[in-house]
């Protein structure tokens, strides 16, 4: 049996084990997963969460690693979880970006961990948002969530972050026309990175362009996405990119955004954890041969989906 | 008040403003949706499904428009839905396309309706499901689902289709690269659409290759995708795209296969509409509020996530 208190308290006095540990109980969902959520949650509520994506091919991980050294220099502590989108067939692909990020892990205030995406829904691994709240606790001032941003990721990675940061790279073309919309909604700061490179300034000048037309559309006082550009091989820009993220914090803050953004992460995060809960429910007071034996009628054509869906839920009901 | 069995009855002798009717009432989610489910159940289960993606660019009305004329020459009755990702930001960026697809909109064994998708969650509206059953119900043979295959999109018309088509052009590089993975996962049939340029032999090979790369992974006896090329301008190709549709629709029936995707499939309604509903109930038996206040308790750090979930959910129980 592990001695959850004493492990909370060795990862808040910095021990990196115990953080991986702590992370590998939430991951694995853990029979004391519930356990370990109740010891981390006195110790929440402190660590900014950060978001970063964009398409593949744009510099992400040299753009975080270029981060960490700028915010290290500040003499913060960072923890950084990697999303890596994993597949049957694409399994360790991103394994040459982890290792760019390897130049901090001598670093005892940097503590980095790559997360697989589970299940077929494409999005964050459930357990993300309960690593968070172990980085959180454990005393990181900062955490990095970082992810590839196709498709659903970015949506979550939204829904997980205070600030979310959106990297483009000059000369993607269609791939950024595709995407401008979903990118729009998402990005707090948008980095143009390889800033060196042409079409730079087309980038620069197109998001500025779309930031001007979306905001119209916002009611309500709102944070204007700010656009810096960065080399991060060079770390060029990188500063800038600092300053924007504490101004948008501070954004947050003044304007009572930052309580209602974690408000609402809290209340999507419980959702999540009750539907899954009821789920299970479902399927140990119902079985699952009942929602087979439920399925069949249906292609049968003897019962539309929503009786089917009340016979299942039957079982379920709500105090008198 | 409308009369639901007649407004059936004209769906199913190929009145198309009765079909449009009985799909703005699913999609609306008129609160008749379940008398309209149930009205619809014992018509259902004949229409063939298929599915068809693939990255902007690529052709796809083009293709579904061949299509469409292709087996219309068979004599079969088409419906198809064309899903629109719909972004405040983007609304009707499609329209373009759709307008091709208007080739047909006189005859009137062709029905094409555009859905758009709803909420945050990037992914097929709720209602597609049942304006398919619409569709199955009012006796056409076939039903195309078309959607850009931008992330989950591409995982949602799998499991709606009996036969799911993905679509490329040569020359598309990294985004076909990037998108490979989950590509192979949900295509049974590839089209390599725009054949007649530069580079489609190489896409050819390619997807050949990665296909002899991944069947080793599957177990059991399974559908070795087929790879058609079409010049869908030109209708090049486009019968012996019906032809290879045609053979994986025999693979299934002759393998116990279109029963099973479609138990599956009837499945994941069942339980979509199951959580939904209990997620209503949640917020009916215990109110929003009751969230709001759990959501801030847990942000202090007063409460961890799984309790404030079983705290909400204690309203509902399973029966004794």
């Amino acid at each position: 049996m592990v001695d959850l208190a004493g492990l909370v308290d060795r990862a808040r006095a910095g021990e990196a084990r115990a953080v991986a540990r702590l992370i590998s109980l939430v991951e694995d969902a853990s029979p004391r997963l519930r356990d370990v959520a109740a010891a981390l949650a006195p110790h929440t509520g402190r660590a900014r969460v950060l978001g970063l994506t964009g398409p593949p091919g744009v510099g992400k991980s040299t753009v975080t690693s270029a981060l960490i050294a700028a915010l290290r220099r500040r003499g913060r502590r960072i923890g950084v979880l990697a999303i890596d989108p994993s597949s049957p067939f694409s399994g360790g692909a991103l394994l040459g970006d982890r290792i760019r990020m390897h130049d901090h892990t001598t670093d005892p205030d940097v503590f980095i961990r790559s997360m697989a995406t589970r299940g077929h829904l494409g999005g964050l691994s459930l357990a993300t948002p309960q690593a968070l709240r172990v980085l959180d606790a454990a005393g990181y001032d900062l955490v990095l969530v970082e992810t590839v941003g196709v498709g659903q990721s970015e949506v979550d990675i939204v829904s997980l972050a205070d600030t979310t940061l959106v990297l483009l790279a000059p000369g993607m073309g269609d791939g950024i026309q595709a995407a401008k919309a979903g990118i729009l909604e998402v990005a707090d700061v948008f980095v143009v990175n390889k800033a060196d490179r042409d079409g730079a300034d087309a980038t620069v000048r197109d998001l500025i362009h779309m930031i001007s037309l979306g905001r119209r559309e916002i009611p309500g006082p709102h944070w204007r996405p700010r656009v810096v550009r960065t080399v991060a091989t060079t770390g060029d820009g990188v500063d800038e990119l600092v300053s924007a993220v504490d101004a948008h914090h501070d954004w947050l803050v003044s304007h009572g955004e930052l309580e209602a953004r974690r408000t609402r992460r809290a209340a999507d995060e419980i959702e999540a954890i009750a539907l899954r809960t009821l789920r299970e429910r479902l399927g140990h007071v119902r079985g699952d041969e009942t929602l087979d034996r439920l399925s069949k009628q249906v292609v049968a054509g003897e019962l539309d989906p929503y009786t089917a869906a009340d016979r299942w839920c039957a079982g379920l009901r709500p105090d008198p």
